[in-house]
């Protein structure tokens, strides 16, 4: 079920880790907020409310596993989940490490910027990337169901 | 669970709409977002993947049963979720219902207020609160699981 015109139904909406039966997992490609993760359902699908209990169920274990994925290999202060879709309509998760350092925090991302943070930190966030992406695989592959 | 100095283990944070032996459901009194409500898990844990898989469950079939009272009641155009937790990281959700004319859309109600909604236009979501509590009530005792 693909809607024209729908930038996620185009698109991967990100640099792709997995992709499953039902949904994909990407990295968001922000130099700011380096492990910035989204889990896209693959079908056109508005709001959780219209998906059934059991696709309700595995979207969030997807959630959660990223989540996982990210306090493994980043050590966050805090990671942020937001399902919004004001402008993309199409479900998706945001899941988002927050550093006390990073740019906006305890602003959400989309808030205020509070602050510069260091290169030297980004980079150093940027060089677990790679270990992210395969720790992100293979928790989202264990509590992926049929 | 109750940690000294948390403003979740320490008051409700919001309007009471209903408790029961896991979680809360508050309305949050903000005069732009009517109708914006709080879920809120009574321990004081941090992260979503703190929680084992049946509160994991619990929590957000709770969420969806608020998001489908919003609609229900009030035809938002869109339903925001998002767990952040920066400033106070005691889990809470927030269950936002979003409209074309709102102050902030397309934006997070976290970023750039782009206009005023018009008060008549708010006063009317204000007189449906009443009903959208008794919705939410039976939306979320529809769901809750001993």
């Amino acid at each position: 079920m693909k809607q024209p015109g729908c930038e996620l139904c185009e698109a991967e909406g990100g640099r792709l880790v997995l992709s499953n039966e039902f949904l994909r997992v990407v990295l968001v490609d922000d130099p700011h907020f380096p492990g910035f993760a989204r889990v896209i359902w693959h079908d056109h699908v508005r709001e959780m409310s219209d998906l059934a209990a059991a696709d309700q169920q595995r979207l969030m274990q997807a959630v959660f596993a990223v989540e996982r994925a990210q306090r493994a290999v980043l050590a966050p202060d805090k990671v942020n989940l937001a399902s919004l879709g004001n402008v993309v309509a199409h479900l998706h998760w945001h899941v988002i490490p927050r550093f006390a350092d990073d740019s906006h925090f305890p602003q959400p991302v989309w808030g205020t910027r509070l602050r510069e943070r260091s290169e030297e930190a980004l980079e150093s966030r940027r060089g677990q990337l790679d270990e992210l992406r395969r720790r992100i695989a293979a928790e989202v592959a264990r509590v992926a169901r049929p």
